[in-house]
C-alpha cells in the first residue's frame, strides 16, 4: 500500500484555491456580501466577476493579510485607509464554490470576524463561497428536507463516546417500516465529520436530488476519520487499523441497529474525498463484504491491477467511482511526488473496458475543494444502490 | 406589556462573566487546556482555582486584550514576551461555567485562535470553561445517547426555510410506536438555535437525567428567536408576534407531524432563557391552550398579579418555573431599570403560597450565563409532564 499512501498525500498537497488563469480584466462593480457572512455582515464581499473584497477593522495594527488570493502569490495584501480600516481586493478571480481562509495580523492568524467558520486545516477557518453557475443543485430550496442527526455512539476501542452526523430522507419519518441504504462519506485531511454538511452542503444535494426523483433515498453516515495526526509528508505513518476498527466493528453496527437500514453489503457504500478517499480504499479494499460501491473524490484512483489482484472484487463490488477536479488534472498535478505517474482517466477507462463499472468524472474548473465534491455526490449519489 | 419589556432588558445587560468576590491568593500553577479548546490547541488554560491564562501569537501587535477578566476592570491586558507571544492571566478566578470572550488586537476585534466558537452577542465568540464542581450532570458519559438532529422547516410567514435542532431521546428510535411530551427551549438575546446545544449540553444533560431515571424521556426543540435585531436598550420595539407566527404557526405543526409527539396542550412546555424567558411569559400567556408548562430562566418573574389577570391559567397551566443565577439577586441587580423592582423570588413564594405550582430556583454562584441555565434545565426536566 505504500504507492497508495503516496499518491493520497500528492491529491492532499494541491489544497487551496487555484485561480483561473484569466488575462488582466476591469473589475465590476457589483460586489455583494458572501453568502457564508455572519449574520448581518457586510465583508467579506464577492463579485460577478469572483474576485472577493475584504475589509477588517484593527486601527492599530501594522500589516493585515488575507491568505486567499492568486495561486502562488500569497494571499491579498490589504490597505490602511485613513478611517484605520484595513481592505483589499483578490488580485484576481477566484474559483467558484467554496474556499478555506485566514487572516495574518501582525504576524498572527485569525479568522475574518466577517465569516462563518468551517474546520478546516485542523483549525476553524474562515470561509467565502463564489457563487457557482450551477450552484441550484446545492441550494436550499422549498423541498422537503431530510435531518441531519447528531449521534454520539460507544467506542470501546478508543475509549470514547465517537460523534457522527447522519442524514435521513426526507420520507424517512413518515414511512415508520421502510428501510434504506447507507452511504459513508468521509471528510478530508484537516476536516471532520461536520465538513460534509457545512462545508459540502450533501443534505441539501440529497433533498433536491430526491424532490427531483434523480435518486433513491438513502441514509448518509459522516464520521472523523482520525486523520488529522497526520502531516502531510508523515502518510508513511498512517496506520488504517485504528479507524477500520471504529467504522467496521463499532459504528456500521450502531447505525444499523439505531436507524432503519438495509444493513447487507449490497446496500452499503463508502466514499472520501482526499484523504478520506485514501481511507475508502483501503477500507473497501479490505471489507469487500461489507461495502458494494466506492467513491474516491480527489482522493485516489482504482486500477485494473488493483483490482486483479484482490480476490472477489469483480463479483461484490457493484461499482468504482473516481472523480476530480478539473486544475488537479492540469499539469501533472494528480503525480504522486518520486512516483511514476498513474493517470486516473486512463485506469477508470481501463477499468470499464475490462467490464468493471467504472465511472470517471471530472468537475469543470475546480481544484482540490469543495465544489469538486459538491459535484461528485450529485454525479455519485444516482449510481448507487441499482437493485 | 411594557413592563415585562423592561424587566427583560434588565435581566439581559447582566451580561459577562462577573467573578468571585475574593480576597488575593496565590495563584496556584496547575494549568490545564480549556475543554472548550480547539483540536490540539495548549491555550486558553485554566487553573484550579478558576483563573485563566491566555496565549496569543501576533508578534508584531501593539496590544492584545481579552474580554474576559474581573468585571467592571475592562477585561485581562495580555503582554508581549521576547518570543513575540503575548499571555497573561485573569486577575482573579472566574464563575464555574462557560464564558463567552473575545480579543482585541490592534483595535480589532477578533477570535482567539485557540477555541471553539460559540454564537453569542449576535456574533460567533470564543468560549472557555471553567470546570464547575458539579459538572458531572452535563458530561459526555457512557450512557445511551439520544440525537440532536437538524431539521429545515418551511416558514410561509418569512418566505424561509427554518432551522431547528430537535433532541430525540435515547429510546426514540427504539419504540417506533411510542410518542413523547415536547419542550421548546429558546436561547437569549444575541445567540441563536445552536446555543442550547453547544454551549447548553442539554442534550447531554437529558441522556445524563434519562439514564439515572430522574425524568421522563421527552422532545426538545430549539429554533431561532428572532431576537437578535433588537439591541439592548431599544426592546420597546420588540414585536413578540412574527416569532409567535412561526412557533405557532409553522414550528409547531411541523414538529408534531415529523415526530412522534404526544401533540396535546399537557404534553407541551415552553421555556427560554434571557430574551426566551421574555418571549415565554409572551407566547405562553397568549397561547394556555397550546403549552401547560412555562419556564423563565434568567428571563423575567410570573407574578400572582400575572396570572390574576389572566383567565384560565390556574386550569390550564400546571407549572410556572423561574430561575435565576445567585450573582442575578445579589445587590439589586434584577431590577429593571426606571422600574419599580420586582422580587422574582417573593413572586414565586407568593404564587405557591395562592395554591399554584410555582417553583424558584437559584444557582449557587453564577451570573447571566450558561452555567445557570444548564442548572436551570436539569431542575426543569423532571417537574415536566407529571401525567
Amino acid at each position: 500500500m505504500k504507492y497508495a499512501l503516496a499518491a493520497a498525500a500528492a491529491v492532499m498537497l494541491i489544497a487551496g484555491p487555484i485561480s483561473a488563469q484569466t488575462a488582466p480584466q476591469t473589475v465590476v462593480e457589483d460586489f455583494k456580501p458572501s453568502s457564508l457572512n455572519q449574520p448581518g455582515q457586510a465583508y467579506p464581499q464577492v463579485n460577478s466577476q469572483g474576485y472577493a473584497r475584504f475589509r477588517i477593522v484593527a486601527p492599530e495594527a501594522q500589516n493585515v493579510k488575507v491568505s486567499l488570493g492568486l495561486g502562488g502569490r500569497g494571499g491579498t495584501v490589504l490597505t490602511k485607509g485613513a478611517d484605520g480600516v484595513w481592505t483589499g481586493t483578490s488580485e484576481g478571480p477566484l474559483d467558484e464554490g467554496f474556499h478555506y481562509y485566514h487572516l495574518t495580523v501582525d504576524g498572527g492568524t485569525f479568522n475574518d470576524p466577517g465569516t462563518l467558520n468551517f474546520y478546516g486545516s485542523i483549525r476553524w477557518e474562515s470561509g467565502i463561497e463564489i457563487p457557482a453557475h450551477d450552484a441550484d443543485f446545492y441550494a436550499l430550496k422549498d423541498v422537503p428536507h431530510g435531518r441531519v442527526s447528531q449521534i454520539l455512539f460507544p467506542s470501546p476501542s478508543t475509549g470514547t463516546q465517537r460523534r457522527a452526523f447522519v442524514y435521513t430522507p426526507p420520507e424517512y419519518d413518515k414511512n415508520p417500516s421502510a428501510r434504506y441504504p447507507v452511504l459513508y462519506l468521509q471528510h478530508g485531511w484537516g476536516e471532520d465529520e461536520t465538513a460534509w454538511s457545512n462545508q459540502g452542503h450533501a443534505n441539501l444535494i440529497m433533498d433536491n436530488l430526491i424532490a427531483a426523483g434523480k435518486t433513491r433515498p438513502f441514509i448518509i453516515v459522516m464520521t472523523y476519520g482520525m486523520t488529522n495526526d497526520v502531516r502531510p509528508g508523515g502518510l508513511g505513518s498512517f496506520d488504517i487499523k485504528p479507524f477500520q476498527t471504529v467504522m467496521i466493528d463499532e459504528l456500521i453496527p450502531y447505525v444499523d441497529s439505531h436507524f432503519r437500514t438495509l444493513s447487507d453489503q449490497p446496500h452499503r457504500a463508502m466514499a472520501g474525498l482526499s484523504m478520506g478517499g485514501f481511507e475508502t480504499k483501503l477500507i473497501t479494499f479490505a471489507n469487500l463484504d461489507t461495502f458494494a460501491y466506492i467513491g474516491l473524490l480527489s482522493g485516489g484512483t482504482i486500477s485494473l491491477d488493483d483490482v486483479n489482484k484482490t480476490p472477489g472484487f469483480r463479483d461484490k463490488v457493484k461499482l468504482a467511482f473516481v472523480s476530480f477536479g478539473s486544475r488537479e488534472l492540469e499539469g501533472g498535478r494528480a503525480g504522486p511526488p518520486g512516483q511514476p505517474r498513474q493517470d486516473p482517466r486512463a485506469n477508470a477507462e481501463a477499468l470499464k473496458a475490462s467490464g468493471f463499472n467504472s465511472v470517471f468524472y471530472v468537475s469543470p474548473n475546480t481544484a482540490h475543494e469543495f465544489l469538486s465534491w459538491r459535484r461528485s455526490l450529485r454525479e455519485l449519489a444516482p449510481l448507487l444502490f441499482k437493485d
